[in-house]
């Protein structure tokens, strides 16, 4: 879709919804609709994008260079470092009582400002408008998921022939953002990397102390950025032969992974996706030790609408990208999950990561 | 400082502006009070620091494991994933009318949901009340900052006997991020690599297209995070022998760089290291080729205050520390920066930074 279709769209949306202007800041709407990403710092990108009209984007003089002109799209409002950006938006708003949706990651200290320069207005999170839109992948972001994804099947495959043990979680993370960013990744967004007992905390920071030993289950969890779209993998190692009791907690999770991605088929519920890997691990009788969510859309964010959660009825459709990552954790002992991003066709759920699967014996 | 006593020096300050209850969540606020980082996603994590009574950590139940306790400063209180954490914070903020001041870089979606769920309170920023104490670094963080900036220092240096010419910016971009990871940050916050006319750009892109060719000056303006406390460094490169009119107007820089160093002694306004640094570029005719502020505060952020700008009447006092960081451009022809990090002491402004100053000549 192009950015002209994506605007259009979203301003038939904001009529729908009786949204009078848009209001987008740091954050993926932004770039989804011109292009252009603001920089996450203390000087105000906004663009301002009323329902009928034309588009402002405000934006520091000295970042103006950064932005490709599309005056099409929008016209470039340039501010001095004394200006008022604040006021200068609110000039553009206008004062009358009409309504704003605001960009879902806008700095709290912009919004309360904004709040008492056009003190008429009242705001919502512009995830209202967009995160419909922006959910439904086009052929062009289902190509730039994969390019991601096969980067970092890549660098999960690599890892089964590296060595695990003697080294730090730290010194393994290092080398899973180099990696990433060797093979295309503008930015790592996470590398989790988390030996035996550690790997029962599902965020775990990896660790400068922890060093893998023989016996340890290493998980792998880390994904980037990459042409803008968002990579996302699990797998996991372990050093030596592995005991019974994670061997067959493996093959619950292996086949609780499997049933979740068939699970997601377009018209199923998100729930469902959910429901059909969690009733894998509890019908084993392991369900207290799987205490998250299932997965979570991805796009320019790392985890997006739509969510594969309890309570979310949200049918899928095609064009639907996510996670599925089941997860089973004992604490103080070991952990493990696994994951795959899947996106929703009409000939069935699609696996984006190809990597193999099994629990990977490491030296 | 430790923990305790920043705890305890936030009261008092929320006492004297009448602040009821502290709200935090991404962003340093939450760390430079607890040591806990909250992780930059969808599942919000909030510290309710009311300033009478205990405090309480909200975090997604698979995040609490990151936390390290401590039950001096905070309890955990751990929410499922299908509970409602807008509601958690609510119920531990009650419904009367109070003055709440809520972290500056907290999600808009987060902030407009919570003024729903506590209609009565008033919302400020957080920084209202903490700026003014963070600003202010203590000898362990001074140690820290002083730590980054070695390392930066440290590929300064290298870089002056690496090759240039032939390689495209995105390249020598990537060798930054990885040596400042090598070196020991826990992440590249940014790492600018401008060439020839993309150098006027001051927030430039690097390009995986312009590759660099005899006869371009280079500028490299690069920091991360290390043990919680940025870097940030800007030196100069030119392939080749220089022009006299670089070479004119690199003189110019260093000249103003030094000018706004001395500058900043205990008791200056802010906006005298601007103004002492913008006189000799001025004075030299080219006032209209550096149009952003010479500074900006520096500590678990790239970018906080104290600001050396233009009308920031705040005096400086020791352990204030910042940029000094000059720059002419040139748009389409040439630009320049000279960036070190300063600290205002008793015995006068202490540069961390300590790489050659000069244009370095590269190949």
């Amino acid at each position: 879709m192009t950015f002209d279709a994506r605007v259009a769209r979203t301003r038939e949306r904001m009529g729908e919804l009786g949204v009078d202007v848009l209001l987008l800041s740091v954050g993926p709407d932004l770039p989804y609709l011109t292009g252009y990403e603001a920089m996450p710092l203390e000087r105000l990108t906004m663009l301002v994008l009323p329902r009928d009209g034309d588009a402002r984007l405000v934006v520091p003089r000295l970042e103006a260079p950064r932005v490709v002109p599309r005056p099409d799209l929008f016209e470039i409002v340039p501010w001095d470092e004394t200006d008022d950006p604040i006021a200068l938006v609110a000039r553009l708003v206008g004062p009358q009582s009409i309504h704003a949706a605001i960009g879902d990651h806008t700095w709290a200290r912009f919004v309360l400002d904004l709040q008492r320069a056009v003190p008429r207005a009242t705001f919502d999170r512009a995830s209202v408008v967009l995160a419909p839109i922006r959910m439904v992948k086009d052929a062009g972001e289902i190509d730039a998921l994969q390019a991601a994804a096969d980067a970092v099947d890549e660098i999960a495959v690599e890892l089964r022939s590296r060595p695990f043990v003697g080294r730090t979680e730290l010194d393994v993370h290092r080398e899973l953002v180099e990696r990433m960013l060797e093979l295309g990744h503008e930015r790592s967004n996470f590398a989790i990397v988390a030996a035996g007992e550690h790997a029962a905390s599902p965020h775990h920071e990896p660790s400068a102390e922890r060093r893998i030993a023989g016996g340890d289950i290493v998980l792998c969890d880390f994904g980037g950025t990459m042409r803008g779209y968002c990579s996302d993998i699990t797998r996991m190692f372990h050093a030596g032969d592995p005991p019974t009791e994670v061997r067959d907690a493996y093959d619950v999770l292996l086949e609780a992974q499997e049933a979740g991605v068939r699970a997601a088929t377009v018209g199923t519920p998100c729930a469902e996706v959910d429901a059909a890997a969690r009733r894998v691990i509890e019908k084993a009788g392991l369900g207290e030790f799987f205490m998250h969510r299932v997965g979570h859309g991805i796009g320019q964010e790392a985890h997006e609408d739509p969510y594969m959660v309890a309570g979310n009825v949200l049918p899928l459709v095609a064009g639907h990208a996510f996670s599925v990552e089941p997860g089973i954790y004992l604490q103080g002992r070991f952990g493990m999950r696994l994951e795959d991003i899947v996106v929703a066709t009409d000939q069935g759920p699609r696996r984006l990561n190809d990597a193999p699967r099994d629990l990977a014996l490491v030296g």
